[in-house]
C-alpha cells in the first residue's frame, strides 16, 4: 500500500495512481498518440468531438489496466498499445451516447459534447469511434481479446437499456443495481484487465484472475463516483454535487437510503426522483437523509468489499512493481471518497 | 434478365428479386431466427424495439447478398448464417441511429422506433444490436471477415458524420453526394457480398468483383431512393414522398436541379431547404422543376451506369442460378424507379 501521505488540501491518501502511470508511461504515450491519429479524419466534426472528449481530463485508467496487465504477464509485443486504444475509444463512445441519452449538460467540469455540437453529432461520433475500435482490434489479430470485447460491448449496451427501463424505479434492489453496474462499468473494465494477459498467452487461470480484478475494480469505481455525486462521505458540499438526484438517477446511494427510511422518507425521495429539477433545500435534505441512514458510508463499505476481493484477485502473482501498483489503484479508486 | 411481365398495377418488371429469394430461402429462414435469438434479452425493451423495425418488412437485401455470394463460391459451412445477421444488425443499428440524427417520424411506413420508444432507446438498442453484431462475426472466426465488416462499420459511421456536417448545403457536388452514398450505403452492401467469396476462400480478384459488385449495387439502390422520393421518375404523386425535400436533405435529383436552374429556381431550393416544413405547393413546384430539368430521369440514368459496373463485375464468373439471381436485383433494383 505504500506510505501515506498528507495531501495539500489536508486529506490523507495512498500512493493512488502515479506508480501505475509511472509503469506504463511510454506505452501511454503511444497509445494517447494513436488516440489522437484513430480520432483524426478530414471530416473535421470528427476530431473536433472527440478531442472534447479524450482530451478533457480522464484518467485513462481503462487503457491503463490493458497495459500494465500486459507487461506483467510478460507481453513483448505491441498489440497492448492498440487494444489500449480501442478501450479508451469504447468508453469515449459510451460517454457521448450516454450524454445523450441522459440529456446531461456537462461532462467532466466542461459543457457536454451535445451542447456544442449536438445530439447527431455525439450519436455518430460515438459509432465512429466504435467502429474504429473495431478496426484497431482486428488489426491486433487477437480472436480471444475481440471475443472479449466484442462481447463487453454488447454487455455494456444491454446494462444502458436496462437502466433506462428501470429509470426511476426506486423499488429497484441493491443486486439489481449492482447488475447495472457490472454491465454498464465493470465489464469493461474487466475486458480491459483481461485482455493484458489473453496477449501474454498465460493461462485460463490467470486470465479470470485479471478478469476478476477488473470487474471488481468497476464496482468500487462506479460504488464510489455514487458517493461522489452525494458529496462523498464527510459530505463535502464545496464540491459539484447533485446531478444525480437532479436527473433522478438510482444509485446505491438512493437504494439504500429509499429503502432504509420512514415513510415520509420515502415520500421525499419519491416526490424529488418524479421532478424535473432540484428545489431549494432537497440536496441538503437529501444529504442529510444519507447520513443519518449511513447510506453514503455504507455504499464505500460495500465498495471496500470488492476492493478486496479485487485485491485478493491477484494474490496469487508473485510480487512485483505492477501488482503492487496496480493494487495502488484499488485504494486510489476507494479513497476518492474519503 | 429472364422474361419481363406485366405486373397488376400495369407496370413492366423482370423477374426481381424472387429468384435470389428463393435460392436462399432456406439459410434466409435460419437467418431469421438467428436474428430473433440475438434480438432476444430479458430487458424487454431490447427486442420490441429491435422487432419493431427488423419485422417490419425490410427486404433482406445485405444478408441475402452474403447467402448468395457465400454459396456461388462455394462455401459449405454455417459461417454465412452468422455473418448475414451480422450485416442485418447493423443495417437494423444505422437505421435506429439515422432515425433519431434526422428527427424522422416514420420508418416504412410505421412509426420511427424514437416516436414509440424514444431517442434514449433507439441509441442503446442500436448500439446493442451493433455489439451482438461484432459478437456473431467473432463466433465465425474469419478475421478477414472481421476486417471487411468493421471497416465498413467506420466507414458508414464517417459517412454519416460527413452527410451531418454538408447537411443543406446546397453547393454540394455531384461528387461529394456519390462520396456520401458510398460511405452510408455501398459500403456495407460491398462488405456483405465481399465476405461470401472471403468465406469461400476465394482468391483476391473474386473478392474485388463481388465487392465492386456490392458497392455499384448500393449506389444503384440509393439513387433510386432518392428518386423514389420525389415520386419516381413517372412522379406518380399517389406515393408518400416528399421527405428528403421536407427535411431538407440534399440528394442527387437535388443537386441537379440546384446546379441546371435558374437564378429564381436556385432562390426556391434555397428557401424550401432552410425551412423546417414545406408550403402548400411547394412539392409540386418542386418536382415541377426535377421534371424541366430532368433531374430524376438523369439520377436513374447515373444509376443505370452504376447498374451497368455492378453486372460487369459479376461477368468472369460462369452462368449459374445465382449469378443470374444477383444481375436480377441489379434490374430490379432500377426498375424500382419506373
Amino acid at each position: 500500500m505504500g506510505v501515506v501521505v498528507a495531501l495539500e488540501d489536508g486529506k490523507r491518501s495512498g500512493p493512488g495512481i502515479e506508480p501505475l502511470a509511472a509503469l506504463v508511461k511510454d506505452d501511454l504515450d503511444r497509445v494517447n498518440q494513436l488516440i489522437v491519429n484513430k480520432a483524426g479524419s478530414d471530416v473535421t466534426m470528427i476530431p473536433e468531438v472527440a478531442n472534447h472528449l479524450i482530451s478533457s481530463g480522464g484518467k485513462r485508467l481503462r487503457p491503463m489496466l490493458t497495459l500494465a496487465a500486459a507487461r506483467m504477464c510478460g507481453y513483448g509485443g505491441d498489440g497492448h498499445i492498440r487494444l489500449a486504444a480501442s478501450v479508451e475509444f469504447m468508453h469515449t463512445a459510451t460517454l457521448l451516447h450516454d450524454d445523450v441519452v441522459d440529456d446531461s449538460t456537462m461532462r467532466r467540469g466542461k459543457p457536454a459534447a451535445r451542447m456544442v455540437w449536438g445530439n447527431p453529432a455525439s450519436v455518430l461520433v460515438g459509432d465512429f469511434l466504435l467502429g474504429q475500435a473495431f478496426r484497431m482490434m482486428v488489426e491486433v489479430g487477437s480472436m480471444k481479446a475481440l471475443a472479449i470485447l466484442s462481447d463487453a460491448a454488447a454487455v455494456i449496451a444491454e446494462g444502458e437499456v436496462r437502466q433506462l427501463a428501470a429509470a426511476k424505479n426506486l423499488a429497484t434492489t441493491e443486486d439489481e443495481y449492482l447488475y447495472v453496474v457490472f454491465a454498464k462499468t465493470a465489464s469493461l473494465f474487466a475486458a480491459s484487465a483481461e485482455i493484458g494477459p489473453v496477449l501474454g498467452g498465460r493461462d485460463h487461470g490467470e486470465q479470470a484472475a485479471f478478469k476478476s480484478y477488473g470487474s471488481n475494480l468497476g464496482l468500487v469505481f462506479q460504488l464510489i463516483d455514487d458517493v461522489l455525486d452525494y458529496g462523498g462521505n464527510s459530505a463535502d458540499l464545496g464540491k459539484a454535487v447533485g446531478d444525480d438526484l437532479r436527473e433522478g438517477k438510482i444509485t446505491l446511494p438512493l437504494v439504500l437510503a429509499y429503502r432504509r427510511g420512514t415513510d415520509d422518507d420515502r415520500a421525499f425521495w419519491r416526490d424529488v426522483v418524479a421532478r424535473e429539477d432540484l428545489a431549494e433545500g432537497d440536496l441538503e435534505h437529501a444529504i442529510g437523509l444519507m447520513d443519518r441512514y449511513r447510506a453514503l458510508d455504507d455504499t464505500v463499505d460495500r465498495a471496500r468489499h470488492f476492493g478486496a476481493v479485487a485485491r485478493d484477485a491477484l494474490a496469487p502473482f508473485p510480487a512485483s512493481e505492477f501488482k503492487s501498483a496496480l493494487l495502488d489503484v484499488v485504494a486510489f479508486c476507494i479513497e476518492r471518497a474519503s
